[in-house]
């Protein structure tokens, strides 16, 4: 190895842990690995790492460090081709690199910046590379509040501990006037669900101004609490220019509103963290720009980094790809992001994970089966809305398959007697 | 083609095309290219256009329309696998979808929600997608202000209107205390530079705080302009959570200073459109956390689309991936985002495209060329304070650099007298 590249590597228990995270990484190249784990470490710290004619050295407080690295096999066929790192073989590594906090602070864009910015994927000679997981030392975290209600603070406010939530996306989601939203919304809570929510496509827009949306949900959801002696909760999307945000949640919370949602992403996290510090009710993200950085198996980010970021920012329920074809995520890595939201994590509060994708009462099993808690909300949306009986009929068809999970009854059986549900089977069944 | 997708449809001819933005996309399929198209629309709008029971119909005000669809080849190798769309052969198609406006309003991440949100990335059926463009109707972009400085704003800041512009990166970018640092940008200045910045990685932190170093800076900037007669820049990263960067803003003016960055795709674009309606002086984008959803050639989106929205959102100055095998940008790329910055956009004032990416005193001369123009400005960072004389001595050389280009000289030959571009060649110039 160059003389020069020595400098960025470490072992962690040489270096003081708790003044840094760890970036894990997995990346590919036709060169040397270590020399190109060396390179990935320099390009995000200290590239240069004194100045012309000064005896001096930034390494040893500012650089990037390699605390691991296993070459994990090689390929022919690089995931993504780059001008500056081709071959005939590429390797395969796993890396991960502790990078000194002193570098970015407590803040998450620039913590982004650090972690997934110019210096990893402008590294020369790595054709492709992938953010796994970032890891926290607590004195990094301690600076965080996390999420202010989280899972707990959501199931107190509806009063329900021993079930999953279950939360319907109120369709059409787009084009209803706010009396017509909360007619559907209401006829939904009648039939049982927990919470109603606006798509991520619906914001503060001319024909359904967020004031009279809120204010005609609120009215009905707190008439329908009434008849089912239920608690409910309203999401409301507050999505805007992050100008705005603080005023919607103001707005909102005025008129008797009880959570908000954000679509994360687009937003940017750093306005969750914002909004956790300010905000009176949950916060919601959903996750809508997550797929042109997370899709691509080998390069980008993972779903799991960004649950955890989310998680971090104060998000007390997040709203992530789930189980099922469509969603193009596997099984393992929805599990990977329900257990994030829910694992211990120092003083933050747990995430309530919702994990979406064209669910119906029949997913319901399937969910409990795979994430092995009953600590998740369901978010269905034709699956409530679309139910042929209309959605009152829709959330009760959810309810029968709880019922029916609980009583350890198929719900082909449970159907029998429940018309809900068989007529949410007949509807959604053969999918 | 199924009824229900009729409705998705449109001759551009037949609706009122100011009501919509036009989304571009290049998608892959194995199934019906129109159907998915419509598809594609569907899922980005009314997926469920209609209450159960109800006779309505939200498609014609609040669907999205495909305008125009060309299939371009088939292929059997897929760009990405989706587990919702396999097949023996893969169309590759371009489409238009003309997205009514009305269903997100003149709000950044709403706009981004809708075009390259869930609806986008998750079509059932499509197994690659990439935004390649956006087309705004004259009434979406009048809600915007664009950017307040803008490339004119700067070049007379400067009182430079004859040449390209050169800034320098500030290196070591991390470590230096903030006496050291400004003594840097000062011999820099001396030498000929006009703007120096802080590093993408180098914000208000701990060992170098944002006050300290513009202070610094700044003091030594205004020495440098006594004795250059030259006008200066610096551009102070203030990258920060979102909460804080108009304080950091406002604390940046009051020490003198006279130019800002923001790491824009990690803080959020709302967040610059929040900046310029406050700011009091020109604004640079960098573009750090671009490539996980920009660099695969046929999913995620393009940096175009990028550089569009960073105008739109205020950007002054837009610091892009450049020209070199380094930056993984195709040439064609890199001149489209120069051109985005500076064509002509209504009343939305051109931006400075600064194309970074080891630059040198050697790569003006093909800057140069491959923009066809003298508005750009380069961002080198070694190439000036990793000049094997300093930062005077590299900043002169760049100057040399353009001192040859006008008077139609090599630079090898104007090396022969210019021993500062004669010791950049010898450094630098063997890449």
């Amino acid at each position: 190895m160059k003389d020069e590249n020595k400098s960025f590597f470490a072992n962690s228990s040489d270096i003081d842990m708790e003044k840094y995270c760890v970036f894990k990484y997995y990346f590919e190249t036709p060169f040397n690995v270590e020399e190109t784990a060396a390179h990935l470490c320099r390009e995000q710290s200290t590239a240069l790492w004194k100045r012309v004619n000064y005896d001096e050295d930034f390494r040893p407080e500012h650089g990037a460090k390699v605390i691991d690295l296993k070459i994990i096999g090689t390929t022919k066929t690089p995931s993504l081709i780059a001008l500056h790192a081709k071959g005939d073989v590429y390797n395969k590594a796993i890396v991960k690199i502790a990078h000194p906090t002193i570098n970015f602070g407590t803040k998450l864009p620039n913590l982004m910046t650090a972690a997934c910015g110019e210096g990893a994927f402008f590294t020369p000679g790595i054709n492709s590379i992938k953010l796994l997981d970032i890891e926290f030392p607590k004195s990094y975290t301690n600076e965080f509040n996390g999420p202010r209600f989280g899972l707990g603070g959501i199931r107190k406010i509806l009063n329900v501990y021993d079930r999953p939530l279950v939360c319907g996306v109120v369709k059409p989601n787009i084009g209803l006037k706010p009396k017509d939203f909360a007619e559907l919304a209401y006829k939904a809570y009648l039939g049982g669900i927990d919470a109603t929510k606006d798509d991520e496509m619906l914001s503060d827009v001319k024909y359904s101004p967020t004031k009279e949306r809120v204010a005609a949900v609120i009215n009905l959801m707190h008439k329908a609490e009434d008849k089912t002696g239920e608690k409910k909760i309203f999401i409301a999307n507050i999505t805007d220019e992050v100008d705005k945000i603080l005023e919607l949640h103001d707005m909102v919370v005025e008129l008797g509103g009880n959570s908000v949602m954000l679509n994360a992403m687009t937003i940017g996290l750093s306005a969750a963290r914002m909004l956790s510090k300010h905000s009176k009710v949950p916060i919601f993200s959903h996750f809508d720009f997550i797929a042109p950085y997370t899709r691509h198996p080998n390069f980008g980010l993972t779903t799991q980094v960004m649950t955890k970021l989310q998680r971090l920012s104060g998000f007390d329920g997040i709203i992530m790809p789930g189980l099922g074809d469509r969603m193009n995520t596997t099984t393992e890595e929805v599990k990977d992001n329900v257990n994030i939201c829910l694992s211990k994590w120092g003083n933050i509060k747990s995430s309530l994970p919702v994990p979406g994708g064209s669910d119906w009462a029949g997913s319901l099993q399937n969910m409990y089966n795979t994430f092995n808690t009953k600590d998740f909300s369901m978010v269905p949306g034709r699956g409530v809305f679309g139910h042929p009986d209309g959605p009152e009929s829709g959330a009760r068809s959810i309810r029968q398959a709880w019922e029916a999970i609980e009583k350890n009854v198929g719900i082909n059986e449970y159907a029998q007697s429940h018309k809900e549900l068989a007529n949410a089977i007949a509807a959604f069944g053969s999918k």
